[in-house]
C-alpha cells in the first residue's frame, strides 16, 4: 500500500499496478474455451485508462488502494467485455495489432465470452464493503446501460446522413465519457468524499471523455500511421460518422456536400484517393482546426469540474496529467 | 401484499402477477432500437417459473411479497438475457411462436440488446434491502456464471461424440439447474431464511432443474406434437446430445452405434425417417424408460432436499406442487 504523498504517483506505476493485477487475477478454469478469450483479451494491454483513474480518484480523496482495486479490474473488465462485442457487431479482424476474440476463436464464443465477462466484472465489484456497494452498483449500473446505448447510437448514425455535431456529442458522451465519468466517480466513492465532489468528478470524466473521443476522431485523420500504430484514414475509408465526417458535411457548402457524398459512395475509387481527396475538402473547411476548439472546449470543461472539487490542488496533479497525456496524446 | 395463509396462492397467482409487473416494468426508452428489443421479448410470455419459484420461496419463509418482486423480475430478465444470445449462437429463428430477436432485427441489436438486459437484470436486483446485498449479488454472480459454463458446455458437446451422461448432468445442471436453484435461494434468502435452508432450497432447485431438462429431453422425442408446440423429434433431426441421445450411444452395441452414426451423418435420408429409425432404436434399448427413471431419480432427490427445510410441510406444498406439475408435464 502506498503511504507517501499522493500526487507523486506517477501514471505508469498505477498503469503497471493494474497490469500486474491483472496477471494475478484469478479467473475460472472450467470450461477453458470460456474462460481462455477471457484471459486472452485481458492480457492484450491497452493503456488501462479506466482502472488507473479510479485508483487515482481513490488515492485522491485519500482512499486506501486496496479498497479500489477489485473495482477498477471490474471497469477494466467491463471495458474488455464491450470491445469483445463491440469487435463483432463492427467485424472488426484485429484488436491492439492481435486478431479479435471472434477471429481467434468463433462468434459463440465471443458472444458468450464476453457475456461471462460482464458477470465477472460485477463479481469484481462485489468485493468492495457493504456499506458503498448500493451507491457503487447503481453507478455502475448506469454507467454501463450508457455505454450500451452509445454504442447503438453510433451504429444507428452509421446508416444516417443527418446526424448534427450535438447528437455525436450525445452519443460519445455515453459510449466513452460513461464509463471514464464512471470510473472517477467510483474511485471516489470508495475512498468515501462528499456527492457534490463525486458529482464534480463524474463531470470531469464525462467532459474528458468527450475531448478524449474527439482527439481519437482527429488522429484517425491526422495521426502519423507510425506512431498510432494504424493506417491513416480507417474512418474515411469506411464511411464512419466521426466528429470530422458530421462537421465537414454540416459545414459544406452544396458543392463540397455532393462531392462528399461521392466520395463516400463511390466503390470504384481506391482507398488512398478516397482519403486525400476527402482530407482536402476537410482542409478546405478547416475541420481539423473546429475539431480541436470542440477538444479543447471539452477539455476546458474537464479542468473546471475538476476545479471545484474540494481537495488541495497538489493532490488533483496526477489527473490533470493523465488528462492532459489523453487528450494532447498523439496515438 | 398477501397476507393469508402462503400455501393459499396459487402458481397462476404468482405468474399473473409477474406478467402484471412486467407489463408496468419502466424500461428506458432511448435509444428506442436497443430498448424495443428488450421490451419484445419480456414481453413473449413463457412459464415464468423462475420468478414464480423466487416468489414462492420467499413466501415460505415469511417474506413479503413486495421484497421479493424486483428481484424475481431480475432473474427473469436474466433468463430472457440468455434466451436473446442462445437464440443467435443457436441460429434459432422462432422463440415461443414469434421471430427471435436478430430475426426481427438483426445480430448487432441482439448482442446489444442482450447485453442491455443483463445490465438491467443487475439494475432490478440492486434494489433489495442493503444488508442482503452482498449475499444475494453474490449468489446471482455465481448462477449467472454457471448458466454462461452451462451453455459453451452444450456448444462443446455438439461436436464431440463421447459425451457420458455424467457430463451431461453436469451441464444441464449449469445450464438450466444452476438459475432455478439461485431463483429458489434468492427468495429464501430475502426472506431471510438460515444458510442451512438456503443451502437445502438450492439443492432443490437444481435437482428439480435437471430433472425438468431431463423431461424437456423426453418431451422432445415422445412429446405430442399438438401439445408441446413443436415438431416432435427436432433434437434428434439436429444431432443435439440429449439424455436420449448420450445414454442412447452408451448402451447400443457396435452394430447399433454405427447404424446411429450412419442416422447422424447421413444427409441424404429424409427428416422424418432419421427421427423414426432412430427412434426405434431408443424403443428398443428402452432409452425413454431410463431418461424417465433418471428423472424421477432427481426429482426424488429434489423432493429430499426440500424435506430437509425447516419449515411447516404446508408451507412448501406450493412448491412441491409447481415442481410436479414441471416434472410431469406434457409441455
Amino acid at each position: 500500500m502506498i503511504t507517501g504523498p499522493h500526487s507523486m504517483n506517477t501514471i505508469s506505476f498505477y498503469t503497471q499496478l493494474i497490469e500486474d493485477e491483472i496477471k494475478n487475477l484469478a479467473l475460472p478454469q472450467d470450461p477453458a474455451s470460456l474462460y481462455e478469450p477471457v484471459k486472452y483479451m485481458m492480457g492484450l494491454g491497452g493503456k488501462r485508462i479506466r482502472p488507473v483513474m479510479t485508483l487515482m480518484a481513490n488515492e485522491m480523496f485519500g482512499g486506501e488502494m486496496k479498497a479500489a482495486i477489485r473495482p477498477a479490474l471490474a471497469i477494466e473488465m467491463f471495458h474488455n467485455f464491450t470491445l469483445v462485442h463491440d469487435d463483432i457487431m463492427d467485424h472488426s479482424a484485429i484488436r491492439r495489432g492481435s486478431p479479435t476474440v471472434h477471429k481467434k476463436w468463433n462468434e459463440e464464443t465471443a458472444i458468450l465470452s464476453g457475456d461471462v465477462m460482464l458477470v465477472l466484472a460485477y463479481e469484481l465489484l462485489s468485493d468492495i464493503n457493504s456499506d458503498k456497494l448500493p451507491a457503487v452498483l447503481a453507478l455502475f449500473n448506469d454507467s454501463a446501460k450508457k455505454v450500451c446505448e452509445g454504442q447503438q447510437l453510433d451504429m444507428i448514425f452509421e446508416t444516417r446522413n443527418d446526424v448534427t455535431i450535438e447528437q455525436y456529442i450525445d452519443m460519445i458522451g455515453r459510449k466513452t465519457g460513461a464509463l471514464f465519468a464512471g470510473s472517477l466517480k467510483m474511485g471516489a466513492l470508495i475512498a468515501g468524499c462528499s456527492n457534490e465532489d463525486a458529482e464534480n468528478m463524474y463531470r470531469f470524466g464525462l467532459q474528458a471523455g468527450i475531448a478524449f473521443q474527439v482527439q481519437d476522431d482527429i488522429l484517425d485523420s491526422y495521426g502519423q500511421s507510425g506512431i498510432i500504430g494504424k493506417t491513416v484514414g480507417g474512418d474515411i475509408a469506411s464511411n464512419k460518422k466521426t466528429y470530422l465526417a458530421i462537421k465537414a458535411y454540416e459545414t459544406a457548402d452544396s458543392a463540397m456536400r455532393d462531392a462528399l457524398n461521392l466520395l463516400a459512395s463511390d466503390a470504384s475509387i481506391s482507398r488512398e484517393a478516397k482519403i486525400n481527396k476527402t482530407l482536402s475538402i476537410y482542409n478546405a473547411l478547416s475541420i481539423k482546426q473546429q475539431a480541436e476548439e470542440t477538444r479543447e472546449q471539452y477539455y476546458g470543461m474537464a479542468m473546471e469540474s475538476l476545479d471545484k472539487v474540494h481537495i488541495a490542488e497538489t493532490e488533483k496533479q496526477s489527473l490533470r496529467n493523465v488528462a492532459e497525456t489523453l487528450i494532447n496524446r498523439e496515438k
